[in-house]
């Protein structure tokens, strides 16, 4: 039995940001205060007006959604709120009662490119960009492949090729598909409950967490990935490890001679015809976090999913050439995926920073704490996107009730109802 | 004689960030790094990069442009390159030298209503917005008039009918009207030269300066002006403290029940049709600075010009009431103006956060440090919107070539030349 929200914290509706006042009032009372400093921006439930409001906390760098209209994402309502699944623990469910037990922000749904479903919560609007924490990986993965298929990046050759900076590190022996698929042997730990983990140094380093004054570790993400230490060995087995992500991130920047932010604009923000800029958050050297740190809107969340769900086209233009979407599509090896051991994720595998089911509708995802993703089921002609701020952040914690009424909704959606 | 530029820095051309490769590379070598945490944004020539990309450095908030198209700013390209000038100490000038030698970042000339000139340098680019500083504040000033128009405000009224924290401080016995026009007697000094200057301490609050680890003083913005003293007498003489517009922005939130970023997206940014959202930078509690937070695209800023050089009107809506508009063009009293000593700006007054110079045109400005401006010619029909990042902070550094440069131009408009 998969337990789903912990029973000790309030609801969604409790916990709205906006009914309980956070950081209303000018100046908002003590006790409704949120700040970066403090580290309150982290609790619960303050995070759930914070991942809303990300850029009024640390500083950020603009994804240009360049000039003219933005792409037309046609409408066609369908209430939707009463599909019903089992949740993982049996529970009945409805997709409604779903999006308030998972802390639902905001939740798009595309079926056959058509808008038929857009519900918004707690602190987020139609038109402001909410942090995607992990979902900004799927992101770096698809420009590093769009980077592989134009030549500039060699999957099999060693990282350092392209950052020799990291010789002396983990990485010092890696190859460029490990990191894509995270397989290096990495010492670094990424247990978001654990003060201890080595997560903690890398939002440190990344801008995510405040540096103590006496603090002597790294205070920018380069200097923190040149001193990751290996364990055990490259190529083996999946390990989810931010710092893959962001050493990914580094060898775009090296190859394609631009800032992530510049080449999200140029590649992909600019020709889906984002309706609205995005953003990364930025550590002490302007350097975008290029494992968690993009914050978008919801509408271009589900714009990015339906470039994806039609293989790369959208917006009238290839966006991302089909064959960089379909090897993601077709998943990785789930040999390497089953140690790490996610029971919500049988038989998955993960594939150049995308999770990939191999369930019988082929459906794959980008995934982020505290409930965001993009949910891309091909055989339904569905592309769901969803931000959330869950008090837990594993998605252990939502996945028994989401990825159930994920599959009701396709399943719904297929037979025409 | 009024010298214009010291001559120990080096020029434009040598200073250009974008050939000295700052905050270039992955990472950017050490001597071309720019960090919030140093300091060194506030540096000479690093400041060229960072009054283009403050948000890269400090927290903001977004100013929404809505949906739909920006407005039209038709163009009729006219090369005023080479209209001559004299500076106030008496050299021939070009206002294409004047651009140079006043390290412009951006200028944007309208000529009833058209584009006729418009040029970017350094570290800024047509869709990038660029710190306003002071001119921040003639946005709060037409905000306020915004609410005095509809009767929320009275000018007359004391400070705390609306603001009741500011009951012991300087602001205690002051009225709203002497706030708008800053003839408030305080202790408070602004001397950008001056490490001891007040105004390092409303830096440190509003979030454009780091705390140092055992500072004890505020913290926010709130908090800074509960603890302005009053020295002299209110609505004697004019003195520029930008702690005055802050309580401005104070008094226009509490009215609205709105903040400011929400209060100029609703009733400026969005009705103008502006081309791209604008930021406020905020203090640690999400407070925008209104004395100097603001940053826009220079076409936005020129579109916000000219909005004032039609009474109000642009994009085929009155978005500003006219008399809100007149009641700042035609100025504040220059007796009380003349004791402050401009010495380039004989004969001027300030009325609501504008400074305006009572001369035969009826010009008026908004005026920022290191060369932010609005000029608004209303009988040149010239609207000149300019930002900058000159090595001096004061403006009487650049006003001796660019004020003359500009007077030349509107004679020259005027002449049909």
């Amino acid at each position: 039995m998969l337990m789903s929200v912990p029973p000790t914290n309030p609801s969604a509706t409790e916990s709205d940001p906006e009914t309980l006042g956070w950081m209303r009032g000018f100046p908002p009372s003590a006790d409704r205060l949120i700040t970066f400093q403090d580290g309150s921006f982290r609790n619960f439930p303050e995070l759930r007006w914070a991942w809303s409001n990300i850029r009024q906390l640390v500083p950020t760098v603009n994804v240009w959604r360049g000039q003219g209209p933005a792409s037309p994402l046609p409408r066609a309502e369908q209430d939707i709120g009463a599909v019903a699944s089992t949740t993982m623990d049996g529970r009945p469910m409805t997709f409604a009662k779903m999006l308030e037990e998972t802390y639902t922000d905001g939740i798009a749904v595309l079926h056959r490119g058509r808008l038929i479903y857009e519900r918004y919560f707690g602190a987020l609007k139609s038109h402001k960009p909410h942090i995607g924490m992990s979902v900004t990986k799927s992101f770096t993965g698809v420009l590093a492949g769009l980077l592989v298929s134009e030549g500039k990046i060699d999957p099999q050759a060693p990282v350092t090729d392209y950052v020799p900076e990291l010789k002396a590190s983990a990485f010092g022996d890696a190859r460029v598909h490990e990191v894509m698929d995270m397989t290096t042997g990495l010492a670094y730990t990424e247990v978001y409950t654990d003060k201890n983990s080595d997560v903690w140094g890398l939002r440190r380093a990344n801008g995510m967490a405040p540096i103590p004054p006496d603090y002597d570790g790294p205070t920018n993400i380069f200097d923190f990935l040149i001193a990751q230490q290996k364990q055990g060995e490259h190529g083996q087995v999946f390990a989810y490890k931010t710092v893959n992500t962001d050493v990914l991130a580094w060898i775009c920047r090296r190859v394609s001679g631009l800032t992530l932010a510049e080449l999200l604009s140029e590649r992909i923000w600019q020709p889906m015809g984002a309706e609205e800029d995005a953003h990364y958050h930025v550590d002490r050297i302007g350097t975008e976090s290029g494992g968690g740190g993009l914050s978008t809107t919801l509408r271009d969340l589900a714009r990015f999913g339906e470039t994806m769900r039609n293989h790369g086209r959208f917006n009238g233009r290839q966006i991302v050439p089909s064959q960089v979407v379909e090897d993601i599509a077709r998943g990785g090896d789930p040999e390497k995926f089953k140690p790490a051991g996610y029971p919500t994720l049988p038989g998955a595998s993960y594939r150049n920073q995308w999770w990939v089911t191999h369930n019988a509708h082929g459906t794959y995802m980008a995934r982020g704490v505290y409930g965001q993703g993009i949910y891309v089921d091909p055989k339904a002609e569905m592309v769901i996107a969803r931000y959330a701020s869950h008090p837990v952040a594993g998605n252990a914690a939502n996945d028994p009730v989401t990825l159930p009424a994920y599959m009701a909704l396709a399943k719904t959606l297929m037979a025409g109802g």
